[in-house]
């Protein structure tokens, strides 16, 4: 079993004192397009993968971010607390699991990931090519899809993070803690100055 | 004089409708690190730029940020405003003006970016370098600095952009509008599926 990562703790802690906001779950997550431009976009958390440090997002094949991935798998996100006004700037890995996915574990989690959507979030994934110049077809959404079954371009997004910034602004001086993975789950934790 | 955007106005609106919250202002950036991994952080919006579309915000010439820009101006800025359930996905390049700045204009502007800001803000350009390892000499912050002339460490951060995605969620089925600059301060708009 994984060793959970030291800064987990403070971010579980951020989202349950948080927990009010409902965008307390809504987080920014950084890419690098193909063009090496920065693309950022908000997400909505979905829990950690149970046993793992790995945070869970979703997003829909056809969506920019899942063509960046494959050409660079990097993210950052940046998550702002605005009741206990604390940041996390988390650094990781993305890895998206499709509906071609040959591992058999995660095509059960992106199933799993499915289910704990609501109706209204998983008939998103019945909806035109995201991004697209709006069409005449753009009314004619396809509302009678069996929402029982991941649709093809629902997309589990797993963020294994290697390093994590924690800077807290109610009290002067500022505090701000780094925790880096070393090697084999083992986590380096350091103050720095803010 | 620059043409204003048009993705600017609904940028305002939104901005003048969550006034009330205080992080309202607070905006997640992107940039590109040397070794093509992205990095994101919480900045603080500090306004337009006086007839322009160029927002303004402020760094500290030590920040990993400066680094970066000078390898790679390209910038992403995320906004989620969390009253009226908007999201703006601003594509742009970055800007430092640094006390070494040979423009004079730009040195006037760096000059007047420190003066609008509230005597906390202006102290922490005279702490050790920011996310480096905390020392000993930690606690002897240099209080009693002259703050009537920008430190040297103070840097004016200006994004131009280039592109802005409009993202409104208040509705079902949600809105999505992009603001791209062909050339010439001409903006094409753009319905998108969301």
């Amino acid at each position: 079993m994984t060793e959970l990562a030291p800064g987990r703790s403070p971010l579980s802690r951020a989202l349950h004192r948080n927990r009010a906001l409902a965008c307390s779950r809504y987080v920014q997550l950084a890419t690098v397009q193909a063009n090496n431009r920065p693309a950022n976009r908000t997400v909505v958390f979905r829990g950690f993968l149970e046993d793992s440090n790995s945070l869970k997002f979703v997003t829909d094949r056809r969506s920019q971010k899942v063509e960046q991935i494959a050409e660079n798998p990097g993210g950052a996100l940046c998550w702002y607390f605005p009741k206990t006004r604390e940041q996390f700037r988390i650094s990781g890995q993305l890895k998206v699991v499709s509906a071609t996915e040959e591992d058999v574990d995660l095509l059960h989690l992106r199933e799993m990931a499915w289910l704990a959507l609501s109706e209204g979030a998983r008939s998103q994934f019945a909806w035109p090519h995201p991004g697209q110049p709006k069409g005449n077809s753009e009314t004619a959404l396809q509302e009678s899809v069996n929402l029982a079954t991941p649709l093809e371009p629902f997309c589990l997004l797993l963020f294994i993070p290697h390093e994590v910034d924690h800077l807290e602004l109610r009290e002067q001086p500022h505090h701000r803690c780094s925790y880096t993975l070393q090697s084999d789950d083992n986590w380096e934790q350091q103050s720095l100055t803010p």
